[in-house]
């Protein structure tokens, strides 16, 4: 199993380039946080146009497909940002999309992914991969999947290389990075991008405490099974997923710790980064900003990057994490 | 009376560019927004870190002072975002700052002041410019106006160096601007960094219907006094002053219209930005997405640049505008 480098990081992003701009994804700034005496520096991908950081690696995992493959279609399986960033991508590239979805998903991303022309095919939360297999067979469509693919790592990856890029503008030779964990695309292309930078970092996973299994895997040096059950107990409904194969091999080589946040710290951090910085941030979105405020002895004292992951927020629990 | 022009913006650029960097500006990036049918980029100054653009001008206005002057401190008067940025430059150069506001002044921004450690002066709101020029003589502090000086106004210009060349490179050859327009600084600013780019604009200022008096002044051709207490009638607390006569120059000069936005529609824009693009704005930095959004008719049927002036709301408002 080879892993993503630095390298593939780069080109993805040279793919990502010559997308429409309107359509492609945001560069995203770092945005300081506080006075200075704990530095955070916030990536907000929650500004996307899909609101998250999956268009990165939706767009480029689409855009390398060889262009007769590519006009059959796209499929994926996905509870919420993944979907609306395929659809965004079929959209995009102008083929047809079908996103597998359970019944338990957020009604505001399906109904999102379906805005942008998705057909949607709702299952049972452990079929949804088989169901998206068997579509993309049936059909000769391209399976995207969510995080278990080189192409979709490579392109989140190219979050890591913008990290990079910033803290070295700023002058800041050493950081922390904090990555939300849930199926482990995002950190792992960040991990892999972060290798090859000539800054150095230590890269930390961030996972609610209700859906810890990689903090398990990692210290237990192999991949521990949470029942779906335990994992979809979070109000984080973006982190609910598990790392693959391909994705735990990036954990093990790139990853220093994982730290975990309550579910109360978690709709704080959402309140406070409305109120702070005023960025929107979904819950999965906001555990790096929780454990920057929350864990502080478990992080090195360095100036810490905190990826804010997403945006899609239902407008109550936003409204109630600022005590509306 | 001479125009700030495209070259005081770069050489204020330069001199941001070398405070240090957790406290400068922040380059804020362009964030499309919608389908593309008639696209529209978000210029979201909300995210600076003290949650406006003021920062800018402030910090550019303070940085140019000899350092003996300087070291006298700063005054300004204020009623909110601009006394916050003042508050940020002194502590920036470690310098004393005193902020005259006046009793109506919204109470988180004048705490926000206070938190930089701000001394704050309370007057009555015609007394507070007559007060602040006072203080500046009885201490030989330096005064930092709100607009209506060139070097704040070149601080500020640098938001249009920065959307021109994001503009470029996007390729788009042509688009209107919309910047909202109180004392008239930002507007101003951006006027002159625009004059002076390869990029085709048309600058058009925005205003809450309820102050509408630069329309009126700007159709006139002459400066029209509103009375105070119909200026402050609209939930854009930002948006109460009139321009100067330095400013109503660079408005003549560069601002080709001014339209006007309700109370409703300022509202409903605070909820879109926050429930879309996940911006939390205050109603003075959402009166251009309200024009997008609701005054097509009036404006010219190209790409869009909205400038997303400042996210410092209360939260009360926010909750109201997501239907909390």
């Amino acid at each position: 199993m080879s892993l993503t480098t630095h390298a593939d990081a780069v080109a993805a992003r040279e793919v990502l380039a010559r997308l429409p701009k309107h359509h492609g994804p945001v560069r995203t700034p770092l945005l300081p946080v506080g006075d200075g005496t704990r530095p955070l520096l916030l990536k907000p991908e929650s500004l996307q146009p899909t609101g998250a950081f999956k268009l990165r690696g939706a767009l480029h995992a689409t855009a390398v497909l060889d262009e007769r493959t590519r006009s059959r279609g796209l499929v994926t399986y996905s509870s919420g940002n993944h979907a609306r960033a395929v659809a965004h991508a079929g959209r995009v590239f102008d083929v047809p999309t079908t996103v597998v979805v359970p019944h338990s998903a957020p009604g505001s991303k399906v109904a999102a992914a379906r805005s942008l022309g998705a057909e949607i095919v709702l299952v049972d939360v452990a079929e949804r991969e088989r169901r998206a297999r068997e579509i993309a067979a049936e059909n000769g469509a391209a399976l995207i999947p969510p995080f278990d693919a080189s192409a979709v790592i490579a392109g989140q990856a190219t979050v890591g290389l913008e990290i990079a890029e910033d803290l070295r503008a700023r002058g800041v030779s050493e950081a922390t990075v904090l990555v939300p964990v849930s199926g482990g695309g995002l950190i792992s292309g960040v991990g892999a991008a972060l290798s090859g930078a000539d800054v150095r970092t230590r890269l930390i996973g961030v996972e609610p405490e209700l859906a810890a299994d990689t903090r398990q895997s990692l210290r237990a040096g192999r991949r521990v099974d949470w029942p779906v059950r335990a994992r979809t107990r979070t109000i984080a409904d973006g982190l609910t997923a598990q790392p693959s194969e391909l994705t735990f091999a990036h954990l093990a080589a790139f990853v220093e710790d994982v730290v975990t946040v309550t579910e109360e710290e978690i709709a704080e951090a959402v309140g406070y980064l409305a109120r702070g910085p005023g960025l929107v941030a979904e819950p999965s979105g906001a555990v790096t900003t929780a454990a920057w405020l929350h864990r502080t002895r478990e992080l090195p004292d360095t100036t810490t990057v905190a990826v804010v992951s997403g945006g899609n927020v239902d407008p109550a629990l936003l409204v109630s994490s600022l005590g509306g």
